[in-house]
């Protein structure tokens, strides 16, 4: 075991604008030795999530170059030295783009096999549960609301529509190419879907949503946000639940219009929304998004490119609307 | 009655950027006659309120030049040709900035007099149940919150600061002078104040609020607005009642800063609020604040000005911060 390289994605330069994948690099390194109340993991599948990229900008804190790019995924443990936690187990961790990976039980869980692995990064992982709390507890939409999703063929808004739809909304999702809107519409149940590229989005949300917009479901920010705001009914709500439009710039879209002039004529009410605040219902969302999936009501899509080796791809391309349903990369297989 | 004089106080010029005393003059027409279905009120009070300040910018739709301000206020009916509604009575209505307004009923509101008229249009008036319904209903802060007003010596924010503090709340207020600090916590109750031009926003309120904000009630926008959003506790509540701020120009913030991103990480709610909302609910509340201005409990303060010559300066010096509580101008005395 000392013996095997422990191939690694570093940073390799700090962007200056959007991220490309030659700010990155591959590396190699010793598979490490696990310390007493450590175990040693081959990582399985790590998740690509956007809001990593607001590490990389190189001020102090975030990531330098040279450092392995951070990452939840899943793993196998090949060596343990920590009490609860045995050899050959699958765990949710914290492996980080590379092989294998040291990790303490507290970076650790332990998780009920619910469908194949894939499936526990997407729809029962941290995207699939922020969709899930994010619509069921966040939005709570009413049968018959109109709900807005954005970044809707996404990770956590495929799951967040579809839930959408199952409470009885009538759910109209942006995204970014005719073929995703094609597939909301098609495949997801969508009512309507609107390619944010084919023109102007003030008119395209009128045209979706005649009445107005009950609920907004956010995941991008910056101008989609501006505009949804003034598509409102009065005293709709909006939930903010990512910003990615701004993400992958060195000049981020800070403030936004409409606070406070159309919230006030609106009455229109905007929550922050964190998916950890209801991590003590986890295991109730995830048998609830089981049967959900089981029955068929809820279609997982999931968009994973084999190989640490296209991480960089795999990552950047998140940010040119690339992936369908949750990204991740596939780095080893389960033995 | 024909040949008696109707002074009008009327726009005079559109201002390039803040509005000024100068941007009004006297002018003088013939008192009118009612039709039939019309009442003829003699103005005794208006009411200055800062947001009537965004119809003067030119554009059509708005005021032109020789219009007479509108206003809200209290007038007492001289001649009346509409069933229900009898010569001497006082009602609200909206006369503008006049001695003399033909009204139709659905102009006028018939009141029960709880207090001196001066209070019909401050405590008991649009402020007054601004500040009522904005505290009890969406603001609700609990005992023990700490909670943070902008223009807190204002016509809403002197009552809304009061309601907190019934209601056992630690309340803290920011007003733009020294003297109104003082006032806020010698006679108002108030339990820190900030003065907005003493010094930097930011380190004001974390003196103030060391553990952070739970409701913040904004009737200003702007910096402050955003200033105090980056010293909201987790899942602390902000209710836009108005942004003052951004009224008195014509080139107003139109975008406010930490709109998504402190939002999302603090996990705010921000609720638009307008007070029409809650009307259905107006008798129960005047009831309610009368039982607390006799008992004490809130503190009514009046800003009155004699004479409707004075309107231009009484309703300019409101955006320079010289109200303190609900500004007016006495136009006449009940007869």
């Amino acid at each position: 075991m000392p013996t095997k390289t422990n191939r690694q994605v570093v940073i390799a330069g700090i962007p200056t604008d959007q991220l490309h994948v030659s700010h990155y690099k591959m590396s190699e390194a010793v598979v490490p030795e696990p310390a007493e109340g450590q175990v040693l993991i081959r990582t399985l599948l790590i998740s690509m999530d956007p809001i990593r990229r607001s590490s990389i900008t190189g001020k102090p804190g975030g990531l330098q170059i040279g450092d392995v790019m951070p990452s939840s995924g899943l793993g196998q443990i090949v060596k343990s030295r920590a009490a609860g936690f045995s050899e050959g187990q699958v765990v949710e961790c914290f492996p980080g783009w590379q092989d294998y990976a040291l990790q303490k039980p507290d970076e650790l869980g332990a998780f009920e096999r619910l469908g194949p692995l894939t499936d526990h990064l997407s729809v029962y992982g941290v995207s699939g549960l922020t969709g899930y709390f994010g619509m069921v507890e966040a939005g709570a939409p009413k049968a018959g609301e109109t709900v807005l999703v954005s970044a809707a063929g996404g990770a956590v808004g495929h799951i967040a529509g579809q839930i959408a739809k199952i409470r009885g909304a009538r759910v109209v999702g942006i995204v970014s190419a005719p073929e995703k809107a094609a597939w909301l519409t098609g495949t997801l149940g969508y009512d309507a879907a609107i390619d944010r590229r084919a023109g102007p989005m003030s008119e395209a949300i009128k045209r979706a949503c005649p009445e107005g917009v009950d609920l907004y479901f956010d995941n991008v920010g910056g101008e989609i946000l501006e505009t949804a705001m003034t598509r409102m009914k009065d005293h709709g709500r909006i939930v903010i639940c990512g910003y990615a439009s701004q993400y992958d710039t060195h000049t981020p879209q800070t403030a936004t219009k409409g606070v406070p002039s159309v919230v006030l004529f609106k009455r229109l009410r905007i929550d922050g929304y964190v998916v950890n605040d209801y991590y003590a219902h986890k295991q109730a969302a995830r048998e609830q998004l089981s049967a959900w999936v089981k029955s068929g009501a809820i279609n997982v899509a999931v968009d994973c490119l084999d190989g640490l080796e296209r991480a960089p791809e795999a990552y950047v391309g998140l940010f040119h609307g690339d992936n369908r349903g949750k990204r991740m990369v596939r780095v080893a297989d389960e033995v």
